[in-house]
């Protein structure tokens, strides 16, 4: 039974409380916010005590900590938990800056305890039966990865201004996808964007609209979209061609309702967000945590996966910039 | 080559006059018609020439008679063509008296002349592939048949009180359907109908809305559902349900666009109506019809085909009176 | 806050233990079987206790109890919980027998307490979504309802020889179905049935196969489509032809990948049976009964549904050994 | 009525040959080719005669020529019979060298008769209901566009090396569809590419498998992706992200036939080829030719469009050979 301290009480982490009290094998005994009144009230409701980072970090009891606060403290407390022996899954992305990321797997890296990164997606079961399907080879040779990725709305613009741009704070996903289905790292990107769905995103700097194309040194091909604004929902596709057939994974909709009038036939649209289309994932992502900690087996998303990812995320930023392909190795130096 | 003459010139003619002439296997020589005007019209357009019936079957350099006049005509013709030496391809259906039917098969069968009947759902590449597949054991053995027929919109009330009803006008398609999708004559029928569409149509004695359930000796069923009225189009669709899986023909569309928006998720509607669903079929019906006449095999639909559908027509119709079950041994004595 | 108890502590009150746990509004907090080691179990997973029957009819702190025993039971423990004042959901089928569920109705009616029958697919979030649509005028009015039911295997023929036999066992679902969707006691119905899929449940005197067609004193029609055995799984569909549409409800998936491959293209399969189509369907029933309870408002589904979808099973049984259509007049005296 | 000169007698000329004798407005009259019993073939299927081009162009009864012969001719039988005052419909590509379909613009220009190029795929009844759609408003303003077009099979490589390349061959199709949905000429274009599929392809020069990143001055993004071989079928499809909805155009299947088993629920491949996809296309193609040369309307596809769509085939070989982004402003000078 791993005993669960869960650092963060926003929306993300309610969810993830969720997840850790069902999930047989674990249990939430602590939670830590600066806002100790939704510290308190998260707390409550799963039978758990507010406490702080400190008191939680040294308390030998608790053997996983679940990082679910802001960006710019990830890599921090990271370190921190690790160093206390803490089994850690800490939410994407690792950090903003790449730089600091490497820095933290460095760390990480001597305390040799085991750090996953909440790459959810990996976990959705469509994405993970199509993902079972490739490596069963019903599709033979992979050879042109297309992932569709569109959010129903866009964030504020402030929200924007702070969160490292499209790449690092949506994209993100997508590249994690990417390696995840195609099982290398890619040669190089190149990106094209616009800020075509609200032009003071643009102002800000940023993209709303993006395409970004990766290649592989074997000669595969994989074309990420992303676009901030799908006002049927949120669209999450998976579209991967094969030398012996395509596999797709397609949304989930709201329900299985078809109505079929004189204005055409009509079924209902995709699930609205993240928190509809992933919460099964979110189950799943956190029982292969347990698993993996409690056998002491590879855990499926690592902290090198977060690291991989951000550089796509600093490759596809500079590609844009200059318009030109950016190699991966360019941007790991 | 079969010398072709076509027998009316009303609409359904026009469909078969095309599939005559673009079959490489046959030419369109003459059109007759009450009408002259029509019929002069039709063979024009297909370099036929206008003759009347008398003419027509005097002619022995015409091989073969299409018959698309109307119902009460069938009969007649269909003995007059067999004994003039013609092979006949005769629109559904036989006849609306099953005595008449009845007759006009002992009549011909002293001809041995070819007679096919026109249910061209037979040859719709839907129905076909299901058909194929179900003899190819693809589900096991079948168990249970649903068919769903609904036409766009009902006919005039004038057209309903000379068409025989709804049994004998409509569902003698899907009867023939069950026929030849269950390869056996049923054990009986069971009908239940209203007139909850048009109550016209009910005052003029005839149902719009009618379910057919159908029996067969080795415990096997089938349910036939109409409905004169689908207003988001001509909606045609099977389903068998078999020992080792399930097969579905479904409805053909009018396109394959589909438009996502905060409404939700619309697609095209089915085609509206027979000519735009089984303008292949007619084509291949065709086609089926002079390949078995030029080469002396087995025709795909016979006469007694004709004549079992409409015994079913009969069954259904005392069924409906009567609210039971009517043998097929019954009525056909 | 309920308190509630929940009497039996088989596969299916498992299922009930989960939800009436993760309500917010409702607390397990006892559990009865005569299996006590089951009733144990289930207890210490939720945090409750087992007792005995008569100890939790007799504790004032409990208001509820969830009736998921056997069936032969059903009847007498709603008797004497309402008589003990404790609001009641119970597992369908109210009886086996009219004659007892009527009875049972009667002395219901005098404790005034809330009894809630659980015909748990009134809340599949799909055929809801199609009563909604329904409701709302959608598709004008109704006319031809289909009710596909098919379940993925025959359970073993010694549970055929207690269930009460495919009518009231299987089809009482979809009769309240009917019942719920058209919103109005039907006229009579007429069954078919055979035992093709299995004949040793023949041989058991039930059938595995069957065709109930139902008809409304206004000239709706509805018909249900029963088999045991369906290889791909469990197939629930709904199917309404309305006077200015069509609505349909179709299974749900296991996930949404589809291959393309030279040999075809293939998705997923219908999820497998009850616990996985209608694991979300058992939590809005429970969230219905908690809010219904809770505000003093009408149950969503009552005793006197239970009974009515009885006297339709009762009906079907007595047509199919007739042939002839029975009217629920006749049933019901 | 127009009478109508097939210059080209192979596969492709017979699919025009068709569309031109059962148009009502047009009839073929001749046929020519090097290879004169091909002509001869084709003109007495038709009704029409061999002839040499020289004949056919200087017959002052003809009026309009369609030019199905090899790509080489393309460009000085556009100059011979517009020159001669016919009209002209000729199959794409206008010519493989961008210089060499830019002074044949020039040319014909002078001489002031329709010019049209065979991009059939805007007559595509998908492809141009989604066109509609999108000039109807039906998603608002349009922003990302994804042209999916996977042929199923490899050509030979002896073909390969003689085609133009990938993008010119193959792709052009998919630059017309860009400019026929975008409705405007792109900024520029950047193409990644390999020969993933058959490394002869590559050894011969050319790519099998690309994605081409098309954008626009207003920030609208296009993204195409083509692969010589999906052993599913040819896959088509239009995917259309605008700011009030997606619109996608997806493939047409062999049937509507979908059977489930245990081994999932499997539907018809898409059509094999353009033959089987285009069929209808082409028929339309023609119709709206001999519409717009009757009336003197504009013609649906220009001379220029020809020249547009071959521009961008130029800028993706460069772009694929430098890896930068290619402005059509630099090809075009």
């Amino acid at each position: 039974m791993l005993n669960v301290a869960l650092l963060g009480a926003g929306r993300i982490a309610g969810v993830h409380a969720t997840a850790i009290s069902t999930n047989p094998g674990s249990r939430l005994v602590a939670v830590a916010d600066i806002n100790t009144a939704a510290a308190d009230k998260l707390a409550v409701q799963y039978g758990a005590t507010a406490r702080s980072i400190d008191v939680i970090l040294a308390d030998s009891s608790i053997n996983a900590v679940l990082i679910a606060t802001s960006t710019d403290t990830h890599s921090d407390l990271i370190e921190r938990a690790t160093a206390a022996g803490k089994a850690v899954l800490c939410e994407k992305p690792v950090d903003l800056s790449l730089a600091r990321a490497q820095a933290c797997q460095k760390v990480v890296a001597a305390y040799g305890r085991p750090v996953m990164i909440g790459f959810n997606r990996r976990f959705d079961p469509n994405f993970a039966a199509l993902k079972t399907a490739v490596d069963a080879g019903e599709i033979g040779k992979p050879e042109l990865l297309s992932i569709t990725s569109f959010d129903p709305a866009p964030p504020p613009v402030a929200y924007i201004k702070v969160s490292g741009g499209l790449f690092r704070d949506m994209m993100i996903h997508d590249f994690d996808m990417a390696n995840f289905i195609m099982g290398t790292a890619p040669f190089a990107v190149t990106a094209v964007g616009s800020s075509i769905v609200d032009p003071e995103i643009g102002a800000a700097g940023d993209v709303d609209t993006a395409v970004v194309t990766v290649t592989y040194a074997d000669g595969r091909i994989a074309v990420i979209k992303n676009s901030r604004r799908a006002v049927y929902g949120y669209d999450q596709r998976l579209e991967l061609l094969g030398s012996t057939g395509l596999l797709q994974a397609q949304n989930m909709l709201e329900n299985t309702v078809v109505k079929s009038t004189a204005a055409g036939v009509t079924g209902a649209k995709p699930t609205y967000f993240f928190l509809e289309r992933y919460m099964p994932a979110y189950a799943a992502e956190w029982a292969a945590f347990v698993q993996a900690v409690e056998s002491g087996s590879d855990l499926p998303v690592t902290l090198a996966d977060g690291v991989a990812a951000l550089a796509m995320a600093e490759a596809a930023t500079v590609s844009l910039r200059t318009g030109n392909p950016v190699t991966l190795a360019s941007i790991l130096g």
